[in-house]
């Protein structure tokens, strides 16, 4: 079984025609990170603030430093953009080394839509670090638009971004300056597990769609809708709001006490913030524990309405996989692959769409 | 960084109550694959022959020995089915250890569908044999039908299947008798490289769509269009054939000579069986190569229409993505994530279904 395919091997960046540049060179510009650039314990990114994510819980402590959501953006007339990185990786058989600790790349194209034109391929060992290039095939050499997506599962210890030589590099801000970024808190699903690729995780298909910046507060394991989170997100800048941490509360119990709770706290700094309320996806697995978790949702999102909120929303997560083959969208029966989470996507984006139009 | 979510760890199989019997066991039918059960160098499976596999390229010969398109396929009332196994397993970046070394079920539903009910897991170390265990939550419990998907990217080492003690097991043809299996050749991409899970592999899909068995000679990196190949292809019994090898050609000249010859050797020994010719999924990424590669299978399906061959197919790979979004089709550029084989399954399924019908 030793026969290689050559398209399935990492192949090591090998030029001297390049100059790189720490990604926290004011030549880019960050988005989806509280900070980056302050070494702590195994990741240069932080998703909030450490000592708040200390106080919610470990798994929020350690997972904060993962970089779900950070994205790189830059205007560059490089016919080469690389990469040279080395993250803190994740482990699990459910996921690849490009899945938890990959990047891609996203160049804005003459129609205006930002288009994946590259993968960055880790090592087998996704702990090793490792360089990678992409040479853009377009045959006009002019400044363009460029999204690097960071890893869902990894914390970055080093992340180096290199041009051709002499090339130009300004900082983009790729989003509508007229609204706030969306906010989304949630377990793996919400952090990206297990899509094929970083930029593929619903939250990024929605910001390509929706020229929305967006930040990714999904706690693999441990989202567990403490007090202490909901205070921290209700305090953000945000238009929107999506609370989705199903698979993570321990117990329909826990999930009934803490989740109009949560929805509160948020709602009363906010008041006319949409907040969009969803249920696990994959509930056809384990029908019974879904379905009870459904209610309290639900019930959650009845009291608001009947509070006369009018900015509150609902999505029954059996809904999210559609009706066509919901049993092959995800990897393992609990984490979307890339079919389910392009299908997610297409329900929350319309969503929030109609949401943010429908502001009250 | 080392906070785990409990979705993303393998658990061992810890049970008492069950009984174990070899995939080959009379108990159980296998289905796409030529041998299964002659130990052979790490593997217990061969797709084809081995010594015509040996004459064709030691790449076809090594991938020979992976289970691909393999399928085990019994009904039994055990409320649960639990395998142990042990693989020969493949390594890449873009693959997780599920999508190269896991197995997944399908049961029948009362309405007719093949929907999966679970995956089975590899340790993270896919090397490390694993036993793993799905529970149904069926109410009532009898007879039903399934199948289990094995891993397309590895050998088997061992497999057993595991029912509680004193259930019943019969073997079970899932497929329509009255058709023959249909015949996919190709590069990584007809391998199944690299759907999320076995059975999200497009011929997969396909299958459990219009109820027909196939095979899969997808070789990973070396299917060259070799005549021996050819030959052997011709000699089976099929009901369609599909010929997709643009990938691992090496270059455009090798594939214009081996391609309309690769044909017209399998058309000669069957002239009423439906011939699809396919080229690259992926062409956006690369459309240089892409439309030189596209115009060899083009033209070659030109003269094969011109020479009265009503049962020809051709499907333009730039359109099994589709319109929407395809830049985000795969998982590394080159291989279908699980929407980008969802969409070919779609396009070949539909193309197949016609052309089964129409037979001339």
């Amino acid at each position: 079984m030793e026969v290689v395919d050559e398209n399935l091997v990492y192949k090591e960046l090998e030029r001297d025609d390049l100059e790189f540049f720490d990604f926290t060179d004011a030549k880019f510009k960050i988005f989806g990170l509280y900070e980056a650039g302050e070494y702590f314990n195994e990741s240069l990114v932080k998703r909030m603030p450490q000592d708040i994510a200390d106080k919610v819980n470990p798994g929020v402590a350690g997972h904060n430093r993962s970089a779900a959501g950070g994205r790189v953006c830059f205007i560059t007339d490089s016919p080469t953009v690389a990469i040279t990185t080395k993250v803190a990786p994740p482990h699990g058989a459910n996921f690849s080394p490009i899945s938890g600790s990959g990047y891609d790349i996203f160049v804005k194209e003459d129609d205006g839509k930002f288009t994946r034109k590259s993968v960055y391929r880790p090592k087998e060992d996704p702990s090793l670090p490792y360089s990678a290039a992409f040479g853009f095939d377009y045959t006009v050499i002019k400044p363009r638009e460029m999204i690097i997506n960071m890893p869902n599962y990894a914390g970055i210890e080093y992340l180096k971004i290199g041009v051709v030589k002499g090339s130009s590099i300004e900082p983009l801000n790729p989003y509508r300056t007229d609204i706030d970024p969306i906010v989304y808190y949630g377990s793996s699903i919400t952090q990206g597990g297990c899509a094929g690729t970083p930029g593929n995780a619903y939250e990024n298909i929605i910001s390509r769609r929706n020229n929305i910046d967006f930040v990714n507060l999904g706690f693999s394991g441990n989202a567990r809708g403490e007090q202490a989170m909901a205070e921290y997100i209700a305090g953000l800048k945000m238009s929107a709001f999506v609370l989705d941490y199903d698979h993570n509360a321990p117990g329909a119990v826990h999930y009934s006490k803490t989740h109009y709770a949560f929805y509160k706290t948020v709602r009363d700094a906010n008041p006319n913030v949409p907040i969009i309320m969803i249920t696990r996806p994959n509930g056809r697995v384990d029908p019974v524990s879904a379905n009870m978790y459904l209610a309290v949702a639900k019930g959650s999102y009845e009291c608001a309405k009947a509070a006369g909120d009018k900015n509150v929303y609902f999505i029954n997560g059996f809904d999210l996989f559609g009706d066509e083959d919901p049993d092959i969208c995800t990897v393992d029966g609990t984490h979307p692959n890339d079919l389910g989470f392009y299908r997610m996507a297409e329900v929350i984006g319309k969503v929030l769409d109609e949401a943010l139009k429908n502001r009250k």
